[in-house]
């Protein structure tokens, strides 16, 4: 039965990320260097920010190390700024896939046991008390994570 | 074990709910009747939206009759609409507390099997092909759901 919540969760996972990534590639490089409504945020920043709080997913999961640590000033630390030096588009857009690709894996090969483990960012202590600050918290809380900025993205008019 | 995914789940879509609530409580009556960003949906449109969402969970998870299915033809069918005649803030407000709390009072009272049940609007043989569509998929999704919509209300500036 355990097998079906790790199927279930894994399609909301997958869902989202399709959702998102279907919106990125539907937008031509000169799109994403445009605001998504005025005076918010421009769509390259809302990519970059996604790739980057995913990266941090795999040392957060004990995965590893993760592959764009360079991203996090940018699209996590500072606010969008057309001012800042960003990296290319391309780059943005291989990252968010490699990001999502690599993580997905790792998501497959999951038992439930697996699943259910607890995260880097919880102690021992806190976890034996709060089970549910597993991986599949973090996993379900960055697709809604995804969710929450295509609200914002589908309001950008071509 | 079964019983941690269902514990994570719930909590996924509790937190959903606290936060949109928070957001709606947050807001005076005569901010609910501002467009979120000029151009863009008023807050009491996204108000009476999740609520008569959440409302259709009821059957469509098996739950018996709805509450409030006059909402539909205001909130889903149509776009918001300035014009139109549009319940008081007050009923809206108190059927978004209604309709989540007898969704989550029943959802905390299910088994781990309960979760994994199909939900109604899919077929005994599609269900036999696809089991990821049951109930838990439904409140993954719905708790996505508000967390796109929380993204633009969190646009609205007082």
């Amino acid at each position: 039965m355990s097998n079906l919540f790790v199927t279930t969760s894994l399609h909301t996972w997958e869902q989202s990320i399709k959702r998102a990534t279907g919106f990125f590639d539907n937008c031509g490089d000169e799109e994403l260097l445009q605001p998504i409504v005025p005076g918010k945020n421009r769509v390259i920043y809302l990519l970059g920010h996604l790739a980057a709080v995913h990266d941090r997913m795999f040392p957060l999961l004990g995965l590893g190390d993760r592959l764009y640590p360079h991203l996090d000033d940018l699209f996590i630390t500072n606010p969008d700024n057309p001012e800042a030096a960003y990296p290319a588009v391309h780059e943005l857009r291989r990252a968010w896939a490699a990001v999502n690709t690599g993580l997905t894996e790792k998501f497959r090969s999951w038992s439930p046991e697996e699943w259910l483990q607890k995260h880097t960012a919880v102690s021992d202590a806190d976890f034996a008390k709060e089970p549910h600050r597993n991986r599949l918290s973090v996993v379900l809380n960055r697709a809604g994570h995804v969710q929450y900025h295509l609200g914002q993205l589908v309001w950008y008019k071509k």
